[in-house]
């Protein structure tokens, strides 16, 4: 990813592939990144909440995002997911993936404890930035209340970049609330917002933020990568309804499994549709009102299908 | 732990002790687990919420609990938490507790999703009990929907006891909802549902619960041991609210640093006020008011203080 140009794209969260037996099956990840980036990602925020990540044990992390580069997939496209639970199993990801020359690291808060105060949030990222204490690093929070229970508020990300500007680099906000997306983009200038959905995204574009990083460009990326594109384009309101329709028409299902049921019928491989628990595959049911309902948008992956 | 006799009794979520530099305190937490004992804890609901087990890696309560059996504690006694986001760390640690001999393990369903289905989290849990494959396995649901966000439901339950009788041994119903865990109780005959607050723990043994799990009985297992003894004399009731009125006192505060700062009173040492974030310590008005209406309440530990 070119540091360069601005706003900086699409990073997908991109869905981590199971074999039947529900272990990772890390040759298809590979792969499924591979083509992302092909189809117009401008990088990869592996290890979200669409990648369930959280069902992942550190070592699994470890070994996929290793797996990844020595796959040839260049580090520096790479955002992956750090925060834990877990001071300790945070701190061992952020120094991993900073290591591995990672561009960033998007960290959710310790999502356990509900009702925790901003001194307790804050202290969370500090003390991961002390043990990592590696210059390149570069922190994206993961702003997600509806997960994970808890978040970033305006006074502390304030605090945050007081304390460690140039380190906490950016946010992604899956807040689902636009007014807190415009608040966070006009309130730090040169702070990175990507909005979690891109129905926001022209909305964002246009006031400055970074592009966007959401679940359905899993499936959707070149649309969304034209977008940012020709943000500035007469064609461009044209466009964010255009996906603003598929969005929906998809986030009617439980996103994880509706993506990867979306992926099963582009690759024609029902080994796509395989989650961890507590997610379910989407029913045959689902599946056919998902299809259908995309048909009637006249959706269609934009560019190539790689044989598998 | 006696399986012969009924109620159990109080398991105590014993708190995990950390030094100034947020590493895990192992002596200080054997020390005081053996305390509990010699208080009156039947049992040890070791990683629990108020355990911080969730700011713990998986090596680090792997290596807590054999501390814990290396220092002379019997393993019968143990019900470890080891429900994770993650399934592979979720099979990790229950497997390593049954075959260190623990009675049973403290299962919270995984907890970063919202708005999961009864079948993925019964997925959840049977894809559990299939890879552990020991038929010393004896798993207590932890229910705790105010911090985890997804619970376990009476329907699936029933379908769990359905299935795995005799393995899926009891629940910690931590809902704070009375009418939820007398729904338990009756609706499931030797089935142990444990509330966890000792503000149910009367009621709860009239109707045949098993005891109670409570963050509290860090500070105060002693007089929850009494109730569960005399819970049929005539100073029941009184004894009932003499320990809601303490319960009430402290959970005006943040649980797991009120009882942090409890014990630092009790050992007058400060050392015992370290959390890992997200967590902070209470504040010095905190301790004050907090310490100021246990003395009102002529609170005051019941049995001896080890020296250290």
């Amino acid at each position: 990813m070119s540091l360069d140009t601005y706003p900086r794209g699409v990073l997908v969260p991109a869905v981590t592939p199971f074999h039947a037996d529900l272990s990772v099956d890390a040759e298809r990840f590979v792969d499924h990144c591979r083509w992302l980036l092909a189809e117009g990602a401008k990088g990869l925020a592996v290890f979200g909440t669409t990648s369930e990540a959280n069902a992942l044990s550190i070592a699994e992390r470890m070994e996929l995002l290793e797996r990844l580069i020595d796959g040839g997939i260049a580090a520096d496209v790479l955002q992956p997911g750090t925060g834990c639970c877990a001071l300790p199993d945070t701190v061992a990801l952020t120094k991993h993936a900073t290591q591995k020359g990672c561009f960033g690291v998007l960290m959710l808060p310790p999502f356990y404890y509900k009702g925790v105060s901003d001194d307790g949030l804050y202290a969370s990222i500090t003390e991961v930035i002390e043990p990592v204490a590696d210059e390149r690093l570069r922190i994206y929070l993961y702003h997600i209340p509806p997960m994970a229970g808890v978040g970033f508020s305006l006074p502390l990300i304030e605090r945050l970049l007081k304390s460690h500007r140039g380190i906490v680099a950016g946010i992604k906000d899956s807040s689902g609330d636009w007014k807190y997306t415009q608040a966070l983009i006009e309130a730090f200038p040169g702070f990175e917002v990507f909005p979690g959905s891109e129905t926001y995204l022209l909305d964002a574009l246009r006031l400055g933020g970074a592009g966007c990083i959401s679940a359905t460009a899993n499936v959707n990326v070149a649309a969304m990568d034209a977008l940012i594109r020709g943000y500035k384009s007469p064609h461009a309101d044209g466009m964010q309804r255009a996906l603003s329709a598929i969005r929906a028409a998809i986030q009617k299902f439980p996103l994880v499994p509706a993506n990867k049921a979306i992926l099963a019928r582009i690759h024609d491989d029902d080994g796509w549709n395989v989650v961890r628990p507590p997610l379910v595959p989407l029913s045959p049911d689902a599946k056919n009102a998902l299809f259908a309902s995309l048909d009637a948008l006249g959706f269609r992956v934009a560019q190539t299908v790689p044989a598998r």
